[in-house]
């Protein structure tokens, strides 16, 4: 064991202003990310906490072009198909947002949860076994805000329909499809988060209280 | 907008070291947390990425006496019934563990995610409703390396039955129960799991090893 750490307030206000910065990029710049920079950004989504320490995450990066496209032109029909759940304003607005960086980012990651882990024998998801994927969404947000530290720009694209991604990267049916991530290097960064600049929605200041019981 | 931020190797350094001392924590001292920091490490939650920007989770502070009884007496009928499922080598292993801070916690948040919210208009959960569930976790994520920054401590409780809980806390039935958090300053830190230290689990070296497609 290390000598216990102590966290500077200098860090503190880094550490805020990493979650102030992190991003959901569309727009990426077509250079890769070194092997062992992407490695590394592995080892650290590892350290996430998971239910049981089953850590039912698995990673997948997707090299193989016709892969890449499939799951492109996957995303091109669902997204065809929620556009159409909106009025003619609000499907303005909708066609006019850059809803993946499939298309430039020069790594996509695909992310799945063993459904019912032996690792970790069980314990802690008896009542709640849905914590499995929550363990995994920990692992990839972990993936996502060291990223960001490197100046590296992750985007999660959520419109696809699990089960055609399973079909095409063709997963064991115990996986369970939790995100497909497009990781690259960033065209631009900003603080606030482009569907607010592009005015489809903004934060709510009465989400930041607390409800008290 | 402020100036764009630059990470230094100092700054990512001790992220590393943030994630890798990041416990989930069950053994807490009693004294309060002071409200300024709970607020503070709230409104870092609250910059977690949601999908459409919806926002979805709600955090519920626990603070009658009365209500933190209960949960703490369901928790302790749901985990007898837990210890029934191994066999009587594990069983002993089991009830070694101490698997909630509930009795000695200052602070009990519970976190629930809006199912279907207005906020986002629908964007990005047209196949995957779950997604909102995933933002809800990494607020909640955000909220325990935050704290963790700051000294502090959060234990995440997982083997609480939902519906309980909702009636316990009287939730809207359009609310997701996602976790129940302990929190305060903890006895004690460390850089191994607790599952780990107590032989229940170790991490699998294997996980860090990407999938190729």
């Amino acid at each position: 064991m290390m000598h216990e750490p102590q966290f500077s307030h200098d860090f503190i206000r880094t550490l805020e202003t990493l979650f102030s910065w992190r991003r959901d990029v569309r727009h990426f710049k077509k250079d890769p990310i070194p092997d062992v920079i992407l490695n590394h950004l592995l080892s650290i989504a590892c350290m996430a906490p998971s239910v049981g320490l089953s850590e039912p995450w698995r990673f997948i990066q997707v090299k193989t072009p016709k892969i890449k496209t499939e799951i492109y032109d996957l995303f091109k029909t669902t997204n065809k198909e929620a556009a159409q759940n909106y009025t003619s304003e609000q499907q303005i607005l909708y066609n006019n947002l850059k809803l993946s960086g499939l298309d430039d980012a020069p790594h996509h990651i695909a992310v799945f949860s063993e459904e019912n882990p032996t690792q970790g024998m069980g314990l802690g998801r008896q009542t709640m076994p849905q914590t499995t994927a929550y363990s995994t969404v920990m692992a990839i947000f972990s993936f996502w805000l060291a990223a960001r530290a490197y100046g590296i720009g992750v985007g999660w694209v959520s419109i696809l329909p699990p089960q055609h991604v399973k079909e095409i990267l063709k997963t064991p049916d115990h996986w369970n499809f939790i995100a497909y991530l497009c990781v690259g290097y960033p065209q631009f960064t900003q603080d606030t988060p482009e569907l607010e600049n592009k005015g489809w929605e903004q934060r709510n200041p009465k989400r930041k209280e607390w409800i008290i019981r």
